[in-house]
């Protein structure tokens, strides 16, 4: 079988109507975008939902992080670039870059996936999909220069800022809550005033559980010094984003989110 | 000036992404998908956003209608024909047909739009733009058969069965509440299981003022017998959307919707 190259880049415009009122595309519709590359380059390559689903398997996105130096503009075509950088038997690592026409790279992604047996809800071996085929297409080589995904350490003095009921419209092709509905709802906690002053620079989201349609969502927010970067410029949030799920009694943490703005 | 072809034609992909529980897209993301085609139509002819924003002026969408016999599965690559049926000094009325690559048509839309003044915020003559080049582009011949997009008729039994907040997503380029987003937080008026066994043939909306982030919605909602289509196979309801702005007493109907559902 003649193998793709191990790189697939996806084309894309930011239509006028996924951009908020800067003018530049928002963060969610550029996460969907990297969802769906990635969707289409493991369908593309034989590991993908299309052949998983019949077989009772499925891709989950255990971590994501997306950090930006910049964000296209309405009308501004671009690329996702992704690839794989790992594959173990139970995770394996998927990077993203965010590349003009003329090559300016706007930022990068990188991102962590578990396979998962739908009847069992159990993780299953990802080497064992045709004989391991995903190794043939692991490429160490291409840059991916930001920190990899990491765990968001949180302190006991998060305080409850919201709680949101989920609906229809958060709920996607998997039947649990889009992983980049999280993202979405958490930046709707700061308000429009807040983004004429602070660009999102990164976002990190560990998943942890899932969410169905009509859990209730209640998001923690601690503001913490922001050690890796420069203080003065930037200003960091963690994020622990909790389910109340109807008739259970206990409250499941399904999310956490770091996420970093610099100063405008 | 060398005239374009009066009807514009958009390609567009069904992103699994952008698609719900049963795999077909959200009708949020057809209905940017529209706006973005109108759009990318006006600019390309020099009646669009990017000639008029800088001229103080802005397009500002009055009424809207979808009806869809059907819609895109995700992966479908679909169309997006649009084009001017009529032009007056204050009002303009585009429709559009939503087309697969094989010619089948999956639905359509009417709209009606005024364009105003983006200091004065008043309506500004649409024919004095260019001399009247809009009256080049009206296409009267293509058809778009479905009825034409009319007012709500409210009784006063309306329900309120929920009030939100408005936040940073739903805010576009425009600086106000995203028109679609209005479609989508009434579809979320109802939950996974309706949409399991309700397909929404036709959604009609009246813009009646405009909305900023911060401002409260709340959805009156009643039921209506299905005059014009079969009852036994119909459902449809009445929504009012009504804003409370901080520090103003008064409440405003911003929105009036109509949606009649199929039963699958």
């Amino acid at each position: 079988m003649k193998l793709l190259p191990k790189v697939g880049k996806y084309e894309f415009v930011a239509e006028p109507f996924h951009c908020d009122f800067s003018h530049h595309i928002f963060i969610g519709h550029l996460g969907n975008a990297m969802l769906n590359a990635a969707d289409y380059h493991s369908n593309d390559r034989g590991y993908g939902m299309t052949y998983l689903n019949p077989i009772h398997k499925t891709w989950v996105l255990s971590r994501f992080a997306i950090e930006m130096d910049e964000m296209p503009m309405a009308y501004d075509k671009f690329s996702i670039e992704t690839w794989v950088e790992s594959a173990m038997k139970f995770f394996t690592s998927r990077n993203f870059a965010v590349v003009s026409p003329e090559g300016k790279v706007y930022g990068y992604g990188k991102s962590i996936w578990a396979m998962i047996d739908t009847d069992s809800r159990q993780p299953t071996d990802i080497l064992a999909i045709h004989d391991g085929l995903i190794g043939d297409y692991i490429d160490k080589e291409k840059p991916c220069p930001i920190k990899a995904s990491s765990r968001v350490k949180m302190g006991e003095d998060a305080e409850l800022v919201r709680t949101i009921d989920t609906y229809y419209n958060d709920v996607d092709v998997n039947g649990h809550i889009n992983s980049v509905k999280y993202i979405e709802h958490v930046l709707d906690l700061f308000d429009l005033d807040f983004y004429k002053h602070h660009f999102l620079k990164r976002i990190d989201i560990a998943y942890v559980a899932e969410t169905y349609q009509g859990d209730k969502l209640s998001f923690y927010v601690e503001e913490e010094p922001c050690k890796e970067m420069n203080e003065n410029l930037h200003t960091a949030y963690n994020i622990r984003v909790i389910k109340t799920t109807q008739n259970e009694g206990k409250d499941v943490e399904v999310v956490r989110i770091s996420a970093i703005f610099v100063k405008k």
